[in-house]
């Protein structure tokens, strides 16, 4: 970018009619969507949250709370408008998709998905790969092809969630292999686990991980720990970085989803807003990894997107005041001694 | 309340198809909401917002980075819609009013305000008391006015702003005189201070607390340090509370005239959501004495209930996935094994 947008950009933040840096966060936030859009007049428009269900072959092994069948039944309850994701998306006028990259279901598949689905689920992870090479890069392309095929030109700003019974194992196995980090400090409750159902889940995890090699790259990671809603989030978000669209990263799974995009380019992060920091522990430490600085700290841990739509109206008050408050000279406003600056 | 209540609250929460507590502080919200208006079927309609506005006598002394005229030319650029807390409520369709505490007009006052304005601003704090125990009273009297005469009866949810120059200096001295945390805990940059500026600041303020007593009381140091626009702030506040609204607190400025309120009648803080944690340094040590979770952590410094509107969104999504989510019943999802929730 150019020196003179760059201080175009500052100097328009600069002259609003406030102390410097008193909007605090919204203030580097602003900048930062500015600079993705080369411009002093910033956009959120047409926000979409891309939400991508699978089912883990690793699900059927003690690892997650709920049973596997949760994840059709809660795609049906999206697809049916009652989940969270559906009711804050509602609230602030985010377009929703729920893209099927390989759920189990029971029967035939409701209407209203964008059917990208791999099949019924991943195999175990605990026996061999979770799926083939050939799948992450199917994966990746049908991640992309969502992009470019079911999001408005116009939608200046997508976020990315999931659902997937186990899938924050997958995710937990994914950020430990990405990252370096030890594997204890990416693995948690993920919907509920506690006491002797974690710890089995630790135990599932480190054999997991013994089972296969040290991956070389994020590709050879996806195929070994899955999922096929992982691998087409990190395609997904690797094209709405290539378009110059801003990207709303959830929780922990999404992270990783980040995580292995930002490993084939991590450029993808000038483009990154982190949302929220998750209950789940595992991501305060790799948002940390990433020197990341996630906008909201509710503890929300539900997935589906929620965390971005819930941070999404941060991200437009930061658009909004570059774009409507006025400045120190038209207002009329004196602005302060200089060492207010200093 | 009656434990009845408060289970039938609980289980509408954890009824939502999400894993429990999966929301993380919006269902602790959520619940503090529903007990407010004793019901399970909450409401944030209609919020507003008051700023009120005052000039400070304090602020002849060199206690802030703008001059005094600022106070005027922000109340105008509010009136005339240009300022940040415009920006925010309009992005969320939350009333404004901007309440005239006392300004120091240069000429004729424009129109648009609420008028209760007490004077040209209090006298200077350093020389005697901000004003007489009677005017304290007076805002008192005038904030409960506001309250029951400019608010919508249908607005169940009111914010708190402010603007005046000098008054993060009034804060500073209120808030250590009703929490008994020491002065340098309590004072900070305000609007853009720094280096010798700021060490001038606590200096004089040194000296302003040692020329008056301890206070007996939240009137006795309104009356010695002022302004007009946190005592009707407090004033407001007590009305808010007694008439079962929810109660939004800013920052630094805003949870002063908390603290006042909260000294006359402690059960306000049932009704009071932390909006923000401030980046003015005192306001964490504040929040920590109340024992105060703030819902944003984004380092807003500005006033003007910036932080009640950047936070209302929030809120709001508190109050929609509890009317709105659909629960594990009606959605025919499987709920979590018992040790979900162990």
């Amino acid at each position: 970018m150019s020196e003179d947008l760059e201080t175009r950009i500052q100097a328009a933040i600069d002259g609003k009619t406030k102390p410097r840096g008193s909007l605090g966060r919204l203030e580097p936030l602003a900048a930062q969507i500015c600079r993705v859009q080369r411009t002093t007049t910033p956009s959120a428009a047409k926000p979409t949250i891309l939400v991508f269900a699978a089912d883990h072959g690793l699900a059927r092994e003690p690892v997650s709370a709920y049973p596997r069948e949760v994840t059709w039944q809660m795609a049906a309850n999206i697809l049916a408008g009652g989940a969270g994701i559906n009711v804050f998306a509602r609230q602030h006028g985010i377009e929703v998709l729920l893209i099927d990259a390989g759920v189990d279901w029971p029967g035939q598949r409701p209407p209203g998905l964008v059917d990208c689905s791999m099949g019924p689920g991943t195999r175990n992870s605990l026996t061999g790969d979770a799926m083939d090479l050939a799948d992450v890069d199917r994966c990746l392309a049908a991640g992309a092809a969502v992009v470019d095929q079911q999001v408005s030109p116009d939608c200046a700003i997508l976020g990315f969630g999931e659902l997937g019974i186990g899938n924050t194992s997958a995710a937990s196995l994914l950020s430990s292999a990405l990252t370096g980090l030890p594997l204890e400090d990416c693995v948690g409750p993920g919907s509920g686990l506690a006491g002797p159902g974690l710890s089995r889940k630790l135990d599932l995890l480190r054999q997991v991980q013994a089972a296969h090699g040290r991956p070389r790259g994020p590709r050879e990671a996806l195929a070994m720990f899955g999922g096929f809603e992982i691998a087409q989030m990190c395609g997904a978000m690797t094209r709405a970085f290539a378009t110059g669209r801003l990207l709303m990263i959830d929780g922990f799974v999404a992270t990783a989803a980040f995580l292995a995009a930002w490993s084939l380019d991590a450029a993808i992060e000038e483009n990154a807003i982190f949302c929220h920091e998750s209950g789940e522990p595992g991501h305060a430490r790799v948002l940390a990894w990433l020197k990341a600085e996630p906008l909201l700290g509710l503890g929300l841990r539900l997935g589906e997107g929620t965390g971005c739509a819930v941070a999404y109206p941060v991200i437009a008050s930061a658009v909004a005041f570059v774009n409507e408050m006025a400045s120190f000279d038209k207002a009329g406003v004196a602005t302060g001694a200089p060492e207010a600056d200093a």
